[in-house]
């Protein structure tokens, strides 16, 4: 079997758990890894050929993008230019309509595919939550996230003059409310009160209840565990009171790493082009054949 | 905008509930309903044409077959070898990769495309239960089913000589292990402990822990609730206890025939062939332009 060649860009969090799915991963081979400082190379990792760039990696299939969501657009077109197939988690919500158009277009020129948002919310999430429109097409879905810890508010928290180290754990309390839990380490010669009001008052803390605590050690708290409870309540057809729900408690990274490693693979499968997950076949996902696949499964 | 014009195949229970959600749909037109007895056109379809064969409508695009499921196969070949699609709602787990060769070769014959298994177990199941592979490749799903009526179940028990009337309650007691509870009416000149155990010595119920009352009035005790309770525990990577879960509470033939309407559109979106509903992308099965749906689900 001719296994696929993937390239991981980026050796932060998820990158180090991408790797770990690849190789897992019966049908997968690492071409490379790329990071900034190539010539840092942790021993995990010495066996692999760890660059500076994609261009100096050969062979390239699929490149798995663990860069910073800011940097997907960047490091994607530069993959999809070299006609190399890119899948990504980029997770900011309001944003991925625009992404898709861009990336769409890039894809297509070079006769690559790119699968974008590809984490667990935007992700397989967003697979429930359009495979409940077409079990009941009027009702409200509600996701709920948590208990867990959001790195976005995590980290607006640690911008806050003060703070030295923090950690926002996100709360579910149900209809897609949540509640912040805050903890801080305290900078010296600052005053808790205030540093706790200026976090408050911050636009990703206005809007929802918020308790900021301080802890002599934030490290001692961090869990990288992480949850969704969604639900949906909706009409088929004219019969009322259809009841769905969805759950998972599981470990983050390791989480999004797996799905971008189950999506690279469906990104071999698709024609060029820009998908989020609601748009490809969930079977295209898994190694198989494919009517063992629908023996199995269906 | 141009309604994609349907016609219903048969009108039992499942039919019903797919007229009500094709007149609930936005992008629908009943071209005309196919029974046996197209003389006997009850009230509620009086305003639709009631035909006894598929050939007496005109301009049909898809056809709902809401047959008994044995009927399946001659049904959808009929309307396929015209050029129309078909969705089915077939659920004899050990058939599909059969009935799916056979539909799949008929359909890229006459460029048409047949949607199978498009119910909720197989069907929506399916979809869960691929995407939590993709999610944890290791690992063990149970499929635990009700508490509700079993259709197979129930035609089982009727078989049973001395059996006036029937219910197979199918209750899950966990790891996809399943208790039947059964109420029957019994015949006059027929001996209960006689009759419940020629039951329990039935195919259907010999490997399952069987439970049967007698009872004054099936009717009375009928009810098409249904239920799912799915569950997943794997491994993302190398990464352990990953925990997933899938609950549904909802009447069984409106389910299935919302389903079935929403594979409908996804059957004039895909390519000539035969899918199950793991091999289409969840958005086809959408009403709704494309980016819109992304900008709502993903």
């Amino acid at each position: 079997m001719e296994k696929i060649k993937a390239a991981v860009i980026g050796y932060g969090n998820i990158g180090k758990y991408v790797i770990e799915a690849l190789q897992t991963a019966p049908d997968f081979e690492i071409a490379g890894i790329v990071r900034r400082n190539a010539s840092q190379i942790p021993a995990e990792i010495a066996q692999y050929k760890v660059v500076g760039s994609l261009k100096e990696l050969e062979g390239v299939q699929v490149a798995l993008l663990c860069t910073p969501t800011r940097k997907v657009e960047q490091f994607a077109t530069e993959a999809l230019s070299m006609g190399i197939n890119t899948v990504d988690s980029f997770d900011i919500h309001t944003q991925t309509v625009a992404l898709h158009r861009v990336l769409d277009e890039t894809a297509r020129r070079h006769h690559a595919v790119s699968i974008m948002s590809a984490g667990w919310d935007p992700g397989t999430d967003s697979i429930i939550r359009a495979l409940l429109e077409a079990c009941a097409p009027k009702g409200i879905t509600y996701t709920n996230f948590g208990p867990g810890m959001s790195m976005g508010h995590t980290v607006a928290v640690k911008a806050v003059p003060g703070v030295k180290a923090a950690l926002s754990m996100t709360i579910p309390t149900g209809t897609g409310i949540h509640r912040r839990m805050v903890y801080i380490e305290l900078e010296e010669g600052y005053n808790f009160a205030d540093v706790a009001r200026q976090i408050k008052e911050d636009d990703y803390f206005a809007h929802d209840e918020t308790h900021v605590m301080q802890v002599e050690n934030v490290n001692d708290l961090l869990d990288m565990g992480h949850g969704v409870h969604l639900t949906r309540k909706g009409v088929s057809g004219k019969t009322q009171n259809q009841l769905f729900e969805f759950n998972m408690h599981i470990n983050n990274p390791a989480l999004t790493a797996q799905i971008m490693v189950s999506s690279a693979r469906a990104a071999m499968r698709q024609q060029p082009g820009c998908y989020t997950l609601i748009e490809i076949p969930v079977a295209d996902m898994l190694y198989g054949e494919r009517e063992e696949l629908i023996k199995k499964l269906v």
